[in-house]
């Protein structure tokens, strides 16, 4: 793919005149127009050192309503970065709905860089990066990736030049010069790289960068052309999208859940006794969490009224606040709702030595957004695959996660539901959601029962927590939660 | 106030069991009670070593609900909140309307731990929090400020206590064993500091915290106070708000805008020479902003199509986009709008090194919110002082501030404005509300001169470009840009 390109296409000046401003204009046409139809964009450079990606970036926002964008330079993770998961601060920089982000080298630098990239760690590097693509092409995100390319000889005139100039000898490093040495080399690996990273949905484009008239105007050219694309399948995809409707494809087959044995129960000496030796050991292994950098991730889902509040209260009280944080998620906000569904949850992702107990979680794509038509089938199918990879990201990078699901029977609900109306002090909690939720009650079994199937892997299984009787359930959250700390630790 | 409370204060344990659950019932409805009010809170945590911040913190969190509060610990500065003033990671961290903010230690760890405190410099500690706190709590942030006292033996004991268990040794640090030894010099100092922080409107309480019991039913009893007087004068004073509306107390004024010489013309060749020669010294001055971590912040003001675009372009079209940032502000959103209102600015405040173009700014506030009666009377006019205090953190933390209003006449505007309705390629520029603002020029010239009155300060003087003719602007604007980097680098 790259030893076959011309690097050194050449532009004349009067050519470059004649195409710059109408590309100029219409960028700016398709940027209002991807606005229109909430289309974020990212656009990568990555390439050669001095092959002038920032150069290309300065040329390109020029055409852009400066209202509409943003730069990202990646370097070396931060320390805070270098805490969580490699793919977590580029979460942090996904575009919402309309934006266009620009990165001056971005999350394949693991890949580029290799052992030099001096970075938090990628367990599976092609793997994450394609899954994180896929999931954002997936949901709408226009990918354009651009890799500049510059002859060797070129990059040493250019390495040179940068070099022998005090105000900009700084911005060469020992790097770059062993780059330029070994050119033929790290051709063969800019290649593999680029030939296994060209996905459908997110392919490379070459720019040639010898000339920089000829580099511009190709960035413009290919920046349109994907953004055309983009406009137009988006308008075609509109008129299609509602005719799939199936949201019963589950339905018949046999239930895990029937299976569960809610007639489980503790006694309140028992209880107390469990509770409390259980409290004693995760404070401590808590401490051991923070010592050892070791970072946690708890799962709360289960119904309505099945006693996820009082669960996490006591999963935490013995524990220091400094350490850990409960992160509630309900409906998206304005905000959120403009990113993919997972930005959200990569937002509170623990760093190292930290817990985040989530009280409520990225499952909501496949129960209350299934059920309420909040997502679209092809979304919640999707769901399943893009949830899996994103957990195994997570224990990959080194975090501990646990996922509660708390079962109660539909008749244990009703008696909850009543008892909250009418006790003044908890008639707070209850709302007219929870009685229009529990109408639903089989549409949300058969969801549920799919996504304990489909989401139950080696890396991250389900625990589903038997909780009719509240004093059973506790006790089984927190000694599970302390036994997963223990595995850890062994 | 210090001297004379009694740290040892104690209550027995079926005392502390009467007393704790009514409180913590009454807690939770004064949560509730804040959220329907929309009354942001912050509570901070300070006070002696191995004082029991921590626990204390985790007894009152027990009482919350989860999801509406969140814990911060104040440490050191990290590396990229050193870059930037001291308080911006705590305005970072400020409540949205309803929410519950814990500090275990805050922002005053710069003026208790004093040269020991390793982090960020705060120029003026004592006038830039109380201008902090003053700012929050006027726009109705409830701030409650728990100082722990310990006496001196309890103190020592718990030290040792710590240092003496292999799992918590860690946590005891040199700065603690002094802080005990020089005790008595210590509390004079904290006495100053609580003293001379306690405001009207953000008081200290002392919490007596040798006994564990009493501490924490103290510190229920004086967070359910400050909360039902923050719940009680929002009720009331939402009765009273109607009241004022004098918007046009300035008019009749000489105007600084009367004598602004709009005639000022450039030629074509001028123009493009002046131009280009201060563009090449920008680039040069940009990149000397990053190696010597001189950061710097561009506020653009002006009347609707007054040039400001055309400017802001101009001016960064030479720079290196990794180094600057062009932030539009428009109507805050509806997560921002939850926020005092110069949070969404401080999150773009630049860090050492870099650049922000604010495209609109703070100076809405005192500009359209208060032609449009977005905001009341009382904090438009209040607005002017928490500007000028704003400003002078940003110049002393180090920013290089520029700020300019683009002026025109409103003859000139007409022709713009019928110019883009006329041009196709420019048309989506013109909506309605710029019709509409237009209709109000002379409020909107009343608010802007009461403005530049006001916030011209010896720090940040406002540049007023006469804008009639775009050549002579753009020029004006980059030449004041590339003169304060050079004063600032001479």
């Amino acid at each position: 793919m790259l030893k076959e390109i011309d690097a050194s296409k050449k532009l004349k000046k009067a050519d470059f005149r004649e195409k710059h401003d109408p590309l100029s204009i219409r960028l700016g046409e398709l940027q209002r127009a991807c606005i229109r139809e909430e289309i974020p964009t990212i656009i990568i450079f990555e390439g050669w050192s001095a092959s002038g990606k920032a150069s290309r970036i300065g040329s390109l926002i020029q055409c852009l309503d400066p209202r509409g964008f943003e730069v990202f330079t990646t370097e070396k993770a931060t320390e805070n970065e270098r805490l969580r998961p490699y793919l977590w601060r580029f979460w942090q920089r996904t575009p919402a709905k309309g934006r266009i982000h620009i990165f001056d080298r971005s999350w394949y630098r693991a890949l580029i860089r290799g052992s030099d990239a001096d970075d938090a760690q990628l367990a599976n590097p092609e793997d994450d990066i394609k899954s994180f693509e896929k999931t954002l092409t997936d949901s709408g995100t226009l990918i354009i990736k651009l890799f500049l390319h510059v002859t060797k000889k070129e990059q040493r005139k250019r390495l040179i030049s940068l070099a022998g100039n005090p105000e900009t000898a700084w911005r060469v490093k020992q790097y770059d010069w062993v780059q330029n040495y070994n050119y033929d080399a790290k051709i063969e690996q800019f290649e593999e790289i680029l030939c296994e990273s060209t996905h459908e949905t997110a392919s490379w484009t070459v720019i040639e960068a010898d000339d920089r008239r000829y580099a511009d105007i190709k960035v413009l050219q290919t920046v349109c052309d994907f953004m055309k694309k983009a406009v137009e399948e988006k308008r075609n995809r509109k008129s299609e999208d509602e005719t799939i409707s199936d949201k019963s494809a589950h339905l018949g087959k046999t239930s895990v859940l029937c299976d569960v044995d809610l007639s489980r129960k503790l006694g309140r000496d028992e209880y107390a006794e469990r509770l409390k030796s259980a409290q004693n050991m995760l404070a401590l292994l808590h401490n051991d969490m923070y010592l050892k950098r070791v970072p946690m991730a708890i799962v709360f889902e289960g119904w309505d009224a099945g006693g996820k509040g009082g669960a996490i209260r006591r999963t935490v009280r013995p524990l220091d606040p400094r350490g850990y944080k409960v992160a509630p998620y309900g409906a998206p906000t304005g905000t959120e709702s403009s990113y993919n569904y997972l930005w959200r949850f990569w937002r509170e992702i623990p760093k190292a030595g930290h817990l985040t107990v989530f009280d409520r979680s990225w499952y909501g794509r496949v129960m209350v957004e299934r059920v309420e038509g909040f997502c679209s089938e092809t979304e919640w199918r999707r769901a399943f695959d893009e949830i899996n990879d994103f957990e195994k990201q997570l224990v990959d990078s080194g975090i501990v996660l646990v996922k509660f699901w708390l079962h109660i029977s539909a008749e244990e609900q009703l008696r909850r539901f009543n008892e909250r109306m009418n006790t003044p002090s908890k008639n707070w909690k209850i709302t007219d959601e929870d009685w229009r939720n529990r109408e639903k009650w089989n549409m949300y079994l058969d969801a549920v029962d799919e996504m304990l199937h489909k989401t139950s892997t080696a890396h991250a299984p389900w625990t589903i927590v038997e909780a009719d009787d509240k004093l059973h359930a506790r006790v089984k959250v927190i000694e599970t939660v302390r036994q997963e700390l223990e595995n850890r630790f062994k």
